[in-house]
């Protein structure tokens, strides 16, 4: 059902920024408003948050009866596959007095959406991107937020339980994350799987390498980086396995990434910076010698998506503040040989920074 | 890795039409060029296909081992997370002199991308839509394309098989996805779930109804559509159970939607066009007395995605011609009692058109 009081914000926004209205596509915004989900298809469909009054949805007749049900909703704009969405939209928009700024989700908006509006309305558009609105909402969790974005942190610890108890040569990657995703399903059943994704060998040294049917071999580095979504609200972990003596640069790696990920959890607090924290972790890896093997930032907001704001990377001069949930994951990767990651999530407190995730960080043997 | 024929094809057609280049965001069309395929994010990444010369690639530094070694793209643009990608690709784009008109699929391509092209080139973008000049690429089926069509409407078939052996009352939607589901893993290691829905009962009149815990009861309606994918090409079935008599409201539905999808299906060959074909579906639903209840078009091509042209819907003059392939899937909706939709996957012949899926369409008990 419509989110009210988060509309309202939404609303107070575009009068303070004089945007004519936010159009909100299928995505993790529209979840976050209007409490419901659609698939995004060849068929546009959006809600218009104008900047004062009642909301309306456009979308496919057939549709229209869930999205009734499930949003309460009352303004609904319907088309046939016949005449299309342009029309009964152009309709509907007939009597805009709003002005020419228009906000959609750059990240989230296709040119299609754009498109249906460019048509309709009879003013042409001066595009906004409103990314930065919803991120300003969206990046304050409230403790129901606080308290799903705990729960699917526990359960990704779970899964790389389930993943450690199997780990050993001869085993493959695949069967790695087939063992992660029973034992999610088995402990949370109204659980998904956010992403899995189980790297060994030479191929930890590729941030976003896939799992693949690679079998582990003795003294192998292998990581595991996966999320679980529950509620609607995701985790996302990394851990690195050695199953032997690593190597005595691998092994000085992986000692700084352990580091630089707890020195950045203990420096989250309100009143930093995103990009100071970035540089707490980074000052650690780069003083020990791989400053330019840490090729990625220090981590990202998490929520109603994986990756949102806020992004804890240079030049990001956002003050963190209590309820912002995001990863903090160092990584120094080294090609040819392997990478190692260590990636946790916490949320700013009034004092500091809880972490959700708590699974154990060292993960050497041998 | 890179079609070469395939973009030589695409770049003709910008010759042809006048366009400075083709913008390609991850998505089937990037598939269908490149021979690869990269998840949408917040950093973005796009082909570009210009007029004439070799193509290049915009992604983030990280990934660009993985794209360069699955793609063989030279031409690779990168950026890291501190920089962004608007300055590197301005310097990529600095001796640009093809003009403004820019091809984007409006399905495909966000505002995100378009908004990075736009800050980079020195000339205001003139939009064009891509998707037209790509579906007259891509609506063409070579064979190995239809023998994977083929293959996936073998699974798509398996899957109902497995539907229809648990089906009882008893068993919930969700118990007979999840049969599905397993009896696709065991026969097809190598495919996935395109999607997949089962509605029973009064949620049967919702043409998009998604699967829930309900309990099939004695005498429902149950639906199931779903697909699977192999090697990237997909199928879509939809097969109506009826669990014993039906009403003769219901009873009349179904023999018409059953007649329809085999006029439709007879109808099917070269030189017809979508529009006409629709109305051949159409007309017999129409003339038993259902026309308002046929909610959506007849039909949408399949190939890698799972809804692509052609459309089979009034308004549209498209010439079918040998190696299109489509569903043909009209329905009938009652609000309150149900719905009933019968559909197949054909792909067009050089003198008809060949039937992909070919599970028993009629599944009346009692």
């Amino acid at each position: 059902m419509l989110h009210k009081e988060r509309l309202q914000k939404l609303q107070a926004l575009a009068q303070r920024e004089n945007i004519a209205a936010f159009v909100i596509v299928p995505s993790a915004s529209l979840v976050y408003l209007a409490g419901f989900s659609m698939g995004l298809s060849e068929r546009p469909a959006f809600l218009l948050v104008p900047q004062r009054g009642e909301v309306s949805f456009l979308c496919p007749a057939f549709e229209a009866e869930r999205v009734r049900r499930e949003s309460g909703i009352e303004q609904l704009v319907t088309y046939t596959d016949e005449e299309g969405p342009v029309l009964p939209w152009a309709k509907a928009l007939s009597d805009w007095q709003l002005g020419q700024r228009v906000a959609f989700e750059y990240r989230a908006s296709r040119l299609l959406e754009y498109d249906v509006m460019a048509q309709a309305l009879s003013v042409p558009i001066e595009l906004v991107d409103a990314r930065p609105y919803l991120a300003e909402l969206r990046m304050s969790k409230d403790t129901t937020e606080q308290d799903h974005l705990q729960t699917a942190a526990q359960a990704a610890d779970l899964m790389v339980a389930a993943i450690e108890r199997m780990l050993a040569p001869g085993v493959s990657e695949k069967q790695l994350e087939d063992a992660a995703v029973q034992a999610l399903a088995e402990a949370y059943p109204q659980a998904g799987v956010a992403f899995i994704s189980v790297a060994s060998g030479g191929r930890t040294a590729l941030p976003h390498a896939g799992t693949t049917d690679r079998i582990i071999e003795a003294g192998d580095l292998v990581w595991v980086d996966l999320g679980a979504v529950i509620n609607g609200y995701v985790s996302d972990i990394t851990r690195t396995f050695a199953l032997g003596p690593l190597d005595p640069e691998l092994e000085r790696a992986y000692d700084l990434v352990l580091a630089a990920n707890q020195a950045a959890c203990q420096a989250a607090r309100p009143g930093v910076t995103a990009e100071q924290l970035d540089e707490v972790a980074r000052a650690v890896i780069r003083e020990g010698g791989f400053g330019p093997q840490f090729t990625h930032r220090t981590g990202h907001g998490i929520g109603l998506e994986v990756h949102e704001e806020p992004y804890i990377v240079a030049g990001n001069q956002l003050v963190l503040q209590p309820g912002y949930a995001f990863t903090v994951e160092p990584g120094i990767y080294l090609p040819g040989k392997g990478g190692i990651r260590i990636e946790d999530n916490v949320v700013i407190t009034e004092s500091g920074a809880k972490v959700l995730t708590s699974y154990r960080r060292d993960l050497r043997k041998g």
